[in-house]
């Protein structure tokens, strides 16, 4: 099942992944899933916004038990990220059938669409339109650098963007979602556990920076004449560290876009993508506020008007305890507590949880490396991953 | 003469120009140029190197008087750097016909492509060919944002790239090379002159920086555990600037190439372009040393591995003083001296004073900006330039 699933989009020069929302690699994946559906003789089916469903029993029957994750890729992304929590679902399935356990209530196995937001911008977007914290008007407005909408990507790709939009009564059909997910940090290295358990997912959000100048030739323009907005991005890139190290909390600036981008050019614009993460709410508030502040200052010094843009937020999200502890109780063996961590990743589980019951169940990454190419777990792991959530899918579907 | 060339290779967006070498808009510019010389009855020639030439009088008789520039621009540039030099040539020999001159000598007015290095990164490759300064092999390896060769773009613009090459036997017919070209600075609107001479052109050169660190995830990968080559970059931008305030010179960072450039990703890769240049190679040389020196210590500290390549270099050019004094003595008028000064920019009189007398006439520039859609020069001191590109042609082919 993975062998099939490893050559597609992976760049030849980085080995990283390039699974981008609507490209060709994208619809390779698709076909990849919907096989594996047919081949166990799920029921497939695709919903309004894109994403895939297998379904064991009926979908109408209500309080289903879901599980899965995505099949998209940051640019010179790792292999796990995503396709592990979907592989997991499937190979789950095979081992409940193997141990002969009857299921008292739908399963399904789902793979969300454009959830690392590589392409437009905006994370989560399968899962954001089907919970309606994505309107379809925004959606369409959503471009990828080249400037094709989102709306375009989509019908080149086959597919009618009229007809995304919320999607409630799906939802309203499940009774838990479970996503698999391989850790982004080396907080169950560090403890030496195979699987760990979600408690929240820490709030986070992305800011477009812009530093606009003055283009001017870098040969004959004196210093004193010039207003050079990569001065001010270079403050402000240090200032972000600088203010997320005194908070405990996150800021990177790892995207860039400068105009004209030239050699022998002073650039007229240079926008940068700052995201930032924190424990909570207050933190965050203190650490943006804070970098944007400094950044104000650089840039008056400099002579260059800054805007700054919120592309995207989202909240702390505490996962359902009650679902929480019902996994802890089934995942306890011999006394063993399993641990409950937070994380600082966003996945389209926080998004549901809004809407549903939703989970987390996590496999250790020994480097802690993620959204890179060298991102690894070892075999054992993954396979302690998947006996826990077919255990967990037992607890819960077949009670 | 200027409308036809006007919308040429012209961003709606930006209304500045994108005029990169062999792309459709760089051929356009070889039509209005081939159409310019064809309506004027001049003997129209592309040499082996793509740089093309309109002929007065015999090509072959020796002393030639040649003047010109280019038709190529950086991204986004104004619609002066180059062009003027160009339509001025044409406009000169215009009014030397309506004055009646006599050649004595052959004329010609050349178009060199490339000179701006914007697609390939290396400037002035047509004439660096003509001059043996750049060898066919190095030329071809030359290769461009999306990884197609300088050979295969001519090939695909429908030239031949296994005839490039050194051009010995073409410059040794001509007697003197004079450059028109827009000033890249306020010295002539500080002085109050519409028109000035060239002296040298500064040393300088280019170094691409490469800091490698280790892609990771910008939200889960705690800050002491991380390798972020944007914050070393950070730094480097701003010790250029220090380095060159200190010295009296100029340095540069206005080109970036970031891997994989996703907003939630720590970069593997940041790729930044110094251009640096100083009135002498001592100065130069302090100033890119100290860049480089601090720039190691940064990376050091962030666990960084950097490298620095020099992509290209350019020493001090000091024109030909023969040929400076006889156009000063030609251009002085009722005793006004006119004005001589130097520049931090790169031309293509430069790269062939190595070979040939070579002389340039500056025209004056109101704000100094330049390569940016807001570079721009006043009628009148476009008309000054002309009569005084006419006067010079004049005294020195028709004597």
């Amino acid at each position: 099942m993975w062998q099939d699933l490893k050559p597609i989009g992976r760049s030849p020069e980085s080995g990283g992944y390039r699974r981008f929302a609507w490209t060709p690699a994208d619809a390779d994946c698709r076909s990849w899933f919907q096989a594996q559906a047919e081949t166990r003789g799920l029921t497939y089916e695709q919903d309004r916004n894109g994403n895939q469903w297998a379904w064991l029993g009926d979908p109408t029957q209500g309080d289903a038990v879901v599980t899965g994750s995505h099949l998209d890729s940051v640019p010179d992304g790792g292999p796990f990220d995503g396709p592990l929590g979907v592989v997991s679902a499937f190979a789950a399935l095979d081992e409940l059938r193997r141990r002969g356990a009857e299921f008292t209530k739908p399963l399904a196995i789902v793979n969300f669409g454009d959830e690392e937001g590589a392409r437009f911008g905006l994370a989560c977007v399968g899962s954001r339109l089907t919970a309606g914290q994505l309107t379809p008007q925004q959606a369409h407005k959503l471009r990828d650098a080249d400037g094709i909408t989102l709306a375009q990507a989509m019908e080149r790709a086959g597919y009618d963007p009229e007809a995304i939009g919320p999607d409630p009564d799906r939802l309203a059909r499940i009774g838990a979602f479970v996503e698999l997910h391989i850790e982004q940090g080396r907080a169950l290295d560090l403890t030496n556990n195979s699987v760990g358990i979600a408690s929240a997912i820490w709030p986070h959000g992305r800011w477009r920076y812009d530093f606009r100048g003055e283009a001017n030739h870098a040969g004959t323009t004196r210093l004193v004449d010039r207003r050079d907005p990569m001065l001010s991005y270079a403050d402000t890139v240090l200032a972000a560290r600088r203010e997320a190290e005194l908070a405990g909390a996150v800021a990177t600036f790892g995207k860039i876009a400068v105009e004209p981008n030239g050699v022998n050019a002073i650039p007229s614009l240079v926008r940068g993508w700052l995201d930032s993460r924190a424990p909570d709410q207050a933190t965050l508030d203190a650490v943006v506020e804070g970098i944007e502040k400094a950044a104000r200052a650089y840039a008056d010094r400099h002579g260059i008007e800054l805007d700054v843009v919120r592309e995207s937020f989202t909240p702390v999200v505490e996962f359902e305890h009650a679902l929480r502890d019902e996994m802890a109780r089934i995942l306890t063996r011999e006394g063993d507590k399993i641990p409950v961590l937070g994380t600082g990743a966003g996945h389209d589980a926080g998004i549901l949880s809004g809407s549903i019951p939703t989970a987390m169940l996590f496999v250790r990454n020994p480097t802690g490396v993620s959204h890179s190419p060298a991102e690894y777990a070892a075999e054992d792991d993954c396979l302690a991953g998947v006996t826990a959530l077919a255990d967990v899918l037992e607890g819960l579907a077949c009670r």
